[in-house]
């Protein structure tokens, strides 16, 4: 699981999600151009299947399984937008789905997942009762454990996005994406890199779950202990896997605040009228703080997803 | 100004604004569709520039002018999408915009058309003095008035968001876009039959501002006295023009209650991810409705803006 994959993995799980998969368009706004004196192209995996990018890399893991591991499903722990993901790419190709998710999961979050056929396992909320209760799931079910993003299938699937972007847009000095725990932005790297090394590769994390960033600038792992930012989705830590990638491929991490974060996504909301969720509008922020490292570049955005309570917005 | 414009006229103006619009994505929603048992493809005009269709026709009635009449410039009264699109249309091309628009237009719409450079005179929000206001404005400055949609160029215009459709799309049952003055409908039903005379032309319109449907049964044109819906693009009354193009070209016009309008609206913002203004989610609702006419049916929808404000939704 826990191999270094390169480009040509990311082309062949391209071809192999292709047919499952939302070709997502890539949106410019003039006047959000105009605000930060740059060029930038929005991949929007907002408007994925499951409203996530994470459909990418579950659905090249779903599709990757053998007679017997199929016929035993998968497993996961997640309250957020892999598990749906999983449960969604599971459904499609008749396999059980098996879920832990914390019991103070949002109700949005356990509907999508119900509604999308998995069994959920309900446990309290802490990392320990995830873990331990899906071991106990996996030792009962056999089911196969695919983990959000310590998994090199996962993240030649979330890599496809960035090959997708650069296939429509190939003179971009710059690729962006946010890294959470850091399958998006590896995927992302390896692509860009294997099309044109010298497109940058840049990050952007909360200041509040700046783990990646305190561990690529001391090169040591260093996992967040109470990351508390309204970027949900990315409040997880690197893995192994995820930190050797980002090490190797990002150019650079870039930390943005809260208010930041939130200025982005309204920017976003308004400007481009598509739902964004604050985790895909670091990004953004990172280049509202950080201005002049971006005037007159072309810039390349993942949009990672457009989740979010419509009944409890920050603005 | 009041001719009726033919299939010919809107590929003549698609290749002449071609250069100047987004060529907008067509989206589609799996979840929609099945809670709807229809398949649904949704032209997204939010994304427009502007975020609105307007700029389509604006963008046709500017680029027609004559040298003279660029050098004195146009003008409309209006305080919605029209405005901006006109405005932006405008200063692309180098020419003066005015805008009459009442006192008490949202401060975020006043910002937009002051923001692409428009002159705007302010009057007192009654539909007589903003007519006097614009007569007085165009005696001053000779500029060239731009109906909103009494106006056979932009009534092309706007008519090559369902060419667009079709040629991405082009096997759909029936052709769906909302009624206010009827350009919008009048272009969509223009291009939809001057492709394909099987498809059908649904018009959808609020309950509360049933002009078109009132006129359509009857015969004869009925404005509207007190519209009084959330769908704020589509208060307007049709103009004989546009009544003309209805009554000769559209296949049915169904209305919709306020309740459906805001569950279409916020269907959309979950599912798709997308912002549209309430006015842009009446022909879902009006599928929601009326449901078995459109089961198993393809249906594409014209998605007519996103420009909502964000502080004030009504979810």
């Amino acid at each position: 699981m826990s191999e270094i994959p390169n480009f040509k993995d990311i082309l062949s799980a391209h071809e192999r999600i292709k047919p499952f998969i939302h070709k997502t368009p890539v949106l410019s706004s003039e006047s959000i151009n105009k605000i930060t004196g740059t060029s930038l192209f929005f991949k929007c995996e907002n408007l994925q299947k499951v409203g996530a990018f994470k459909f990418r890399g579950a659905s090249n893991a779903i599709l990757q399984l053998n007679e017997a591991q199929r016929k035993k499903g998968v497993a996961t722990h997640s309250s957020g937008n892999h598990a749906a993901a999983l449960a969604l790419a599971a459904k499609n190709a008749g396999i059980k789905a098996y879920v832990v998710m914390p019991e103070n999961a949002p109700e949005i979050k356990k509907k999508a997942v119900k509604s999308y056929g998995a069994e959920i396992t309900f446990c309290t909320p802490t990392l320990e009762a995830r873990e331990s209760t899906l071991q106990e799931l996996i030792k009962q079910t056999g089911a196969v454990f695919i983990h959000p993003y310590d998994n090199s299938q996962i993240i030649c699937g979330q890599g496809t996005a960035a090959l997708e972007l650069l296939q429509n847009k190939n003179d971009l000095d710059i690729v962006m994406a946010p890294v959470g725990g850091g399958g998006l932005i590896s995927g992302t790297a390896i692509a860009t890199k294997g099309l044109d090394t010298k497109i940058k590769v840049f990050a952007a994390e909360p200041e509040m779950a700046d783990d990646a960033y305190r561990s690529f600038k001391s090169g040591m792992l260093l996992p967040s202990v109470t990351p508390n930012t309204i970027a949900d989705g990315l409040r997880t830590s690197l893995s192994e896997l995820t930190f050797k990638i980002i090490l190797n491929k990002v150019d650079i991490i870039l930390t943005v605040s809260e208010k930041s974060i939130i200025k982005a996504m309204r920017l976003i909301w308004e400007r481009m009228k598509i739902i964004v969720e604050p985790s895909s509008a670091v990004p953004l922020a990172a280049i509202l703080e950080h201005s002049l490292m971006f005037e007159g570049k072309k810039v390349g955005i993942i949009i990672s997803g457009g989740n979010v309570d419509l009944s409890n917005l920050p603005f």
